[in-house]
């Protein structure tokens, strides 16, 4: 006997039945079979200029980009992975449970690389006007904002509405940062972070979010953990070396990744929200008939077949 | 420039000021100041019978058990480290951002090693009754439980008042669990897990929790993730070696882990949750004012001179 837990991610399988269904029906699907009722038009293919390609040693780990939420600093991460600017840099930091941290690892002001032809300073972009998004807004009871839901595939809090009201993206895991110093305007994209443990959600609004992963966290979230203060490697021998990023857009077809996202503003994923707050699988003694926004997990699923159009 | 991001974890300080306050001075320290201010009676050592020490390779990570949350379980796990059940054994799953699981990696029944004097099922333990306890409610609105809060140092969430209202253990980051089959009595103890990505609180009163971790979790958070089905590893030369399990009265006092646990009835950590409320270090642009239960984090700090009474 061989004890087990559930999958947290679903497997792939092909569209095979519509997605026409009543709530009450949604509610007894299970999120396995939301995807198996989904059609061709409720995935999205993320554009390649949007995902950033982290190699390292023989792992790659990929983000998509959001400019909605921080046009300025996804601009300027843009510019420096146009220069190269972080091919040799390092994984300087992995702090259990919190953050992998990676840029440059030189200590002192002489011999940091240049930033080049990017901006040394942004004007933060911890939130934004909520007025303009399309929220998919899912029902949670959340701690930390008055509302919690999904855009274009990243998790998002907000503001209840009012004149003033904010949105920003969540700090999930997986989410991708901007380090920033104590001063608001500190972060440029050269040192950027990824949450590998528990959302730490008190870091929503304070620092500027500008991605998610959507392959190859492990790379970074099993990374030893850096001894010294905050995480950070204590010797220059322990630090991972960073051979190579680029935007996808210059990445040769063949070595692209070709992945379908699910959609978050459809029909279909509000039912894989349902499905996965009302836990029908066998296995659940208690199907717990909740959800929290860093749970939900947006299904991915590889393309097999690249379409000869693009 | 060194981008960087605020502590999780608070430094070590001694104590140094008394920890009378009103709650309005509470909102205005900082956790660190908390535990500055903290005296002796605000910490308590646990009990070396109720430590759990797993040793791997050169890495040891050591758990506190609850036997008010789940006495049967507790009761068959320390017969079976009593009878050196795990040594030899293994870790035989690690799925990202989700659980590390270790136990026997034998694949037939007929290969299994025996429980000897432990059970082979126990009634589940998912949660208790909530009366008779002693919840230290924290203020939060917690997605999943109608209130939580900490029961002698670990996140607990519960029903509301009422004469059936349950209590039960939560899956934040380094919970330890009883791995189970589809059968509500399946688990034994003979398969734990913990928690190393962000809480998977769907799993709340749906598998027995039995304790936490209190040192050493990056050893099984960074483990590398295993390529199978649920994270599971595919090929015997991937599983890392359980060298070693003991209770901790059983081990040398030279080797214990001498540990002091902030108290979670007391005063003093009711201020600590404010002051992890609050955030008043000046980095904070946005100190937050919100807490969600997993993010509380139990302060603990080594104990550098061991009480000749020991």
């Amino acid at each position: 006997m061989k004890a087990f837990l559930p999958l947290l991610l679903v497997s792939v399988l092909l569209p095979l039945m519509p997605p026409v269904m009543a709530e009450e029906a949604a509610s007894k699907l299970t999120p396995s079979t939301v995807i198996e009722q989904s059609t061709a038009s409720d995935w999205r293919q993320p554009e390649q200029a949007n995902l950033m390609y982290l190699e390292i040693g023989e792992q790659r780990i990929v983000f998509e980009l959001s400019a909605t939420f921080a046009p300025n600093h996804v601009q300027n991460l843009k510019t420096l992975v146009g220069q190269s600017y972080f091919d040799g840099l390092a994984v300087i930091r992995s702090q259990d449970n919190y953050v992998a941290q990676w840029g440059d690892p030189a200590e002192d002001e002489a011999t940091l690389r240049s930033l080049g032809d990017a901006k040394e300073r942004i004007p933060h972009e911890f939130y934004r006007a909520k007025k303009g998004l399309n929220i998919n807004t899912i029902n949670s009871r959340d701690a930390y904002a008055d509302e919690v839901g999904f855009v274009e595939g990243f998790a998002v809090g907000s503001d209840k509405d009012s004149k003033h009201a904010r949105a920003w993206l969540t700090h999930c895991y997986g989410a991708l940062g901007v380090g920033r110093g104590m001063e608001l305007d500190s972060g440029n994209s050269s040192s950027l972070y990824m949450v590998t443990g528990h959302a730490p959600r008190h870091l929503d609004r304070n620092v500027t979010l500008i991605g998610r992963v959507i392959e190859g966290a492990e790379a970074l979230s099993s990374l030893p953990r850096g001894t010294g203060p905050l995480g950070f490697y204590e010797s220059a021998d322990e630090l991972t070396k960073i051979d190579r990023v680029r935007m996808g857009d210059t990445v040769p077809e063949a070595e692209q990744l070709h992945i379908e996202i699910m959609r978050t503003d459809t029909e279909t994923f509000q039912n894989y929200v349902t499905a996965r707050t009302h836990r029908l699988d066998d296995w659940f003694a208690d199907p717990t008939g909740k959800i929290e926004v860093c749970n939900v997990g947006v299904p991915s699923r590889p393309v097999t077949q690249i379409p000869a159009s693009e």
